[in-house]
């Protein structure tokens, strides 16, 4: 059967395939964190022309229903279709906006003063041709070439020797050795390359977020990023946060699952890379990871169990430089693959990959870190002492668990402003154009526009005699942003979305107040406030400060830093000075848990108005109310 | 359906199953060099009861046909049977006359002044309990552990660190670390074991011999033999010599086959041994290997072809310590497995093994190696000097290619006395009992009797009108030792396996007497001959001289050492100071290219006959025919 689109490729479709994986099978991916099993609702496609059968509708309204739109997952053509892709339900590969915000990342190598420097070296080698006079073996032959350029204790893998032979006489015995020679005290040979035929060497640098996965394709050789591409972490439809992941994981076969979710991602992700850049899956020699230690665990098939039982135990914080062959990653399966060290079992390589990027731990300047992805860690410190904790935030400020909730990609209401008269709601869309959904950068501008013209309430109820976007949907009230009047459908926050939000941003804020109460320190002290998360192009601090989630400073002292995660992970896989400085960050940091904390409970009630129970603490949003 | 043996053993038969496999899965194994394909010949059943289907009956003569013989592999029961196996066709494991001879083999160990040193080596680790006080990683926690002890530059595995977690807290953070402390100046942590339940250590060493595969199953604490299982090379169905082998593992797929082959052969006597000696497959901790360099290269999955293609160049010599797992040996999955160096590409680790067993590296005088297995390998020196040759000899002294040929085991003809008067033959049988066939010390014994009695000419063939025992055959006249009333079958050598064992001879005697020239060397400076081969209990020298494959040389300088490549695996699993040897001598060993030197083929002709054309080579037998 045909599968047309409106954008008019054409498709073929096998007997008894669904439309996610026929569009999968020709290269055009839909997000769907739940892999495709009909739960995340996520892969939404509108069937113009054609009979279909629909086997699941989860998550799907009855506005969408009458609009047509459909689960590609779940949906199964009878006869040749028509059917439009909403651009939300698109797998974002190379979106522009990610590399504009990205190309400067070589500079800012340069700026921490380090060359590039790989967990990888090649060396050239001309070998003369073997003859009967002098007959050693090939690896010996090797060897002999390396030890007459002073390069000793040289291992050979098996995977190495295995394809040695034809190696050095399709390269007629000039070829380029690479070895790994990372946080070794040996040299380990891994493959070898034609000096005549490679040109191109690659690396990626991945971000594994609990509901997010980034990779950026890296140039080895000038450190440039060639694209970006990033998805949902399909690990969430087993559940929102690492405990519910953890609990899974202990399950028979579990851990297997969810790793293979992520693995299936990263490769997802990838694949699309390496074919739009026409990229061999050997010429990617070297990767780096991040993730918070439960994701570093699921990632390696280390078991996360002990991470939640007392005293919450990880397997271990620094990783070994395994192989991507033992990871599944489809790149070359030799390269060695570092892992930014984790601090404890709730604090890990995202927040040391993080704070690396913001510099903090070089300045003498007494900083604060915060992280607000699906965890929300925080760490405080300087170039002598680094604290750090982690609160449970909760993905909301990723999209996930907001009903028009998207990340940061083309399409997503990134600013809001309402009209304190008409109520009107004004949108900037990322990219322009009719918007798909609103990512947590709007979430935040609509919550404080919503509260500062009193259309919520300091509870985070809305006052619906205020205005007429407030309507009555199936979860209760909702504000109405944007009415797509194609496919029939309202963008909105509920009033459910708004409590997600104010539970996310109390426990940042509690987080914040706590890790200072701590070590005894009060805001003044803190000069500099860094910013990470997944959030899109900027995050309007004023009004972070009116949702009460970040704390009433003065703005320059604000850095938006973006995801710090990936930046970390970049500056680790492309220098050898920076991986120790992680590994320094790593074991200087101080892990304070506060689940223990009396107070984290306290503040945390406190923080779930808006903006503070206590007014004294936003004396700015005071003054703005009164006004 | 029931399949009921003679034995009383009685096992289920499924549709479809032949014989064989129907054995093999009831743990009923039978030899089959070609793995059951209907060609060898050799896993034959009698049918006493019962109807089957037959698709091969390839190598069975009229005979064997008429006594209701069938190849087990190519039978499949209708209906209940009543089968007998004869012991010939079993797959011998364990049997007492191995063990007997290698018993004393700890002791031999001793004799080297060596104590015994693994490439494993364990450490009690008695780790704090973690807490929220002391909250390091497991694998931190080792490591901090290992450092007190002062063992440093520890690397862990993926396979050791997934284990960790639960190895660690089944056992009460009380563990027995094992790591790898091999050729590398590194340490590798490989597998935890727990203080309490851990008694038993093993090992093995692995001969791989082109025809014959042998285990050694080893007690790691005491060097004791454990027990002993032997079987063909399964490879033997792809050809018989390294060279058809070679050629093979260049076609499609057919490494793999030919790896899968001999590693399935390897893993069925492992699990023989370990289904007798309940030991569980993690018990087995270490291993040795050694073999042709072909061998070894295709054990390791190693494209052979180089080998065979001038200038003759093996991929490698010296081999890492790469493990268990990567080779599929079922044992535990991170033993590492050393593999004895090879010194060249005809002549491998079975050699510098051999080598290492004779000591005539460690002696001054001048000694003479003899390897008479598939290839026939020669080496020559002392403690100043090696030198080696390989003279492809053919593999029927392992009793592969002669009608009646089988390995010494229990059942073999390993001894023949002739009557001059009445022509009638005496027979000796390994482990008493009917004789099931001949191996490679009954032929040299065969052959020389029938020689010195006038039954064979100088060339080799049959003077008929000397003795009733010779018949005319299918493949021509044969001479009868045994007649077996109960299968119908005459045990013969025919003039077929004459030739073959005459081309075998001559190939040996040239290869001894082109080296000495080659070094300038007479038969007078040698002060030693060392034997070593597949033989059974002994071989009788003066019989071998006759035959004209030994030198005629005082009988008190030989000394017949048996398999000595599993010898010096042995050795080489025990100690490090032995490896170190066992490197020593590859290193030093001088290799001569035989198929290049302009006298080994004149010798080579001149010695196809009995004893050899020029007699004055050997005056002890021109003494005793003229006698």
């Amino acid at each position: 059967m045909k599968l047309r689109l409106t954008s008019d490729e054409v498709i073929e479709v096998n007997q008894g395939e669904s439309i996610y994986a026929a569009l999968k099978r020709s290269g055009i991916y839909l997000t769907a964190s739940c892999g495709g099993k009909g739960t995340c609702g996520k892969c939404r496609v509108k069937v113009l022309e054609g009979g279909v059968n629909i086997t699941s509708q989860g998550k799907l309204t009855a506005k969408d229903k009458e609009a047509g739109i459909s689960l590609a997952c779940a949906t199964f053509p009878i006869n040749d279709l028509l059917v439009e892709i909403p651009k939300e339900s698109r797998l974002i590969v190379g979106d522009k906006i990610s590399i504009a915000k990205t190309k400067d990342l070589a500079e800012y190598l340069r700026s921490y003063g380090v060359d590039i420097s790989l967990t990888i070296k090649s060396v050239a080698l001309d070998l003369p041709h073997p003859s009967i006079s002098d007959n050693i073996g090939d690896l010996e032959r090797i060897q002999r070439a390396l030890e007459e350029k002073g390069i000793t204790n040289m291992r050979f893998s098996h995977g190495f020797t295995s394809t040695a032979v034809e190696a050095l006489r399709y390269s007629n015995w000039k070829v380029e050795l690479t070895y790994v020679t990372g946080d070794v005290i040996y040299n380990e040979a891994i493959f070898l390359t034609s000096k005549e035929f490679c040109y191109k060497r690659y690396g990626i640098a991945v971000d594994i977020g609990t509901t997010t996965v980034v990779v950026y394709l890296i140039n080895l050789l000038t450190g440039q990023i060639v694209d970006v591409g990033s998805t949902y972490n399909s690990q969430m439809r087993y559940g929102d946060d690492v405990i519910t992941r953890i609990v899974y994981a202990t399950e028979g076969g579990g851990l297997d699952e969810l790793r293979d979710a992520v693995v299936g991602d990263i490769n997802t992700i990838v694949n699309s890379l390496k074919e739009k850049h026409r990229i061999e899956t050997c010429e990617i020699e070297t990767a780096a990871v991040a993730g918070n230690t439960t994701m570093a665990h699921i990632f390696w098939g280390l078991n996360p169990a002990t991470i939640r039982e007392e005293p919450y135990i990880p397997t271990l914080n620094k990783f070994p430089l395994w192989k991507a062959g033992t990871a599944k990653i489809e790149i070359n399966k030799q390269a060695p693959l570092y892992t930014v060290p984790c601090v404890a079992s709730y604090v890990g390589g995202d927040i040391v990959a993080g704070v690396l990027a913001s510099k903090m731990h070089r300045n003498a300047e007494v900083a604060l870190f915060m992280d607000i992805g699906t965890n929300g860690e925080i760490a405080i410190g300087n170039n002598e002492w680094l604290m750090t904790a982690a609160c449970s935030a909760g993905p909301c400020f990723e999209g996930s668990g907001i009903r028009c909730g998207m990340r940061a990609t083309p399409g997503a209401i990134e600013s809001v402003k309402i009209d304190p008269q008409t109520y009107e709601a004004t949108i900037g869309v990322i990219g322009g154009g009719h918007p798909m959904g609103i990512c947590g950068s709007g979430m935040i501008d609509a919550v404080s526009e919503m509260f500062l013209t009193g259309v919520l309430n300091q509870k985070g109820k809305f006052v619906k005699e205020k205005s007429s976007k407030i309507k009555d949907g199936e979860e209760g009230p909702e504000f109405v942003f944007y009415h797509d009047e194609k496919l029939n459908r309202d963008i909105v926050l509920t009033e459910v979305d708004i409590e997600n939000l104010l539970r996310a941003k109390a426990a940042i804020y509690a987080g914040v107040t706590t890790l200072l109460g701590e070590v005894g320190f009060t805001l003044d002290s803190v000069e500099k406030v860094y910013i990470a998360g997944g959030f899109g192009n900027y995050i309007n601090i004023e009004r972070a400060i009116i949702l009460g989630m970040l704390p009433d400073m003065p703005l320059d002292r604000f850095v938006f830093m973006g995801n710090t995660s990936v930046t970390g992970t970049y500056l680790c896989l492309l220098s050898e000075d920076l991986r120790r400085e992680a590994e320094d960050i790593a074991s200087k940091m101080t892990y304070i848990e506060l689940s223990v904390s009396r107070n984290f409970m306290d503040e945390y009630m406190s923080a779930l108005f808006l903006p503070h129970t206590d007014m004294n603490q936003f004396p700015t949003v005071q003054a703005l109310l009164q006004k």
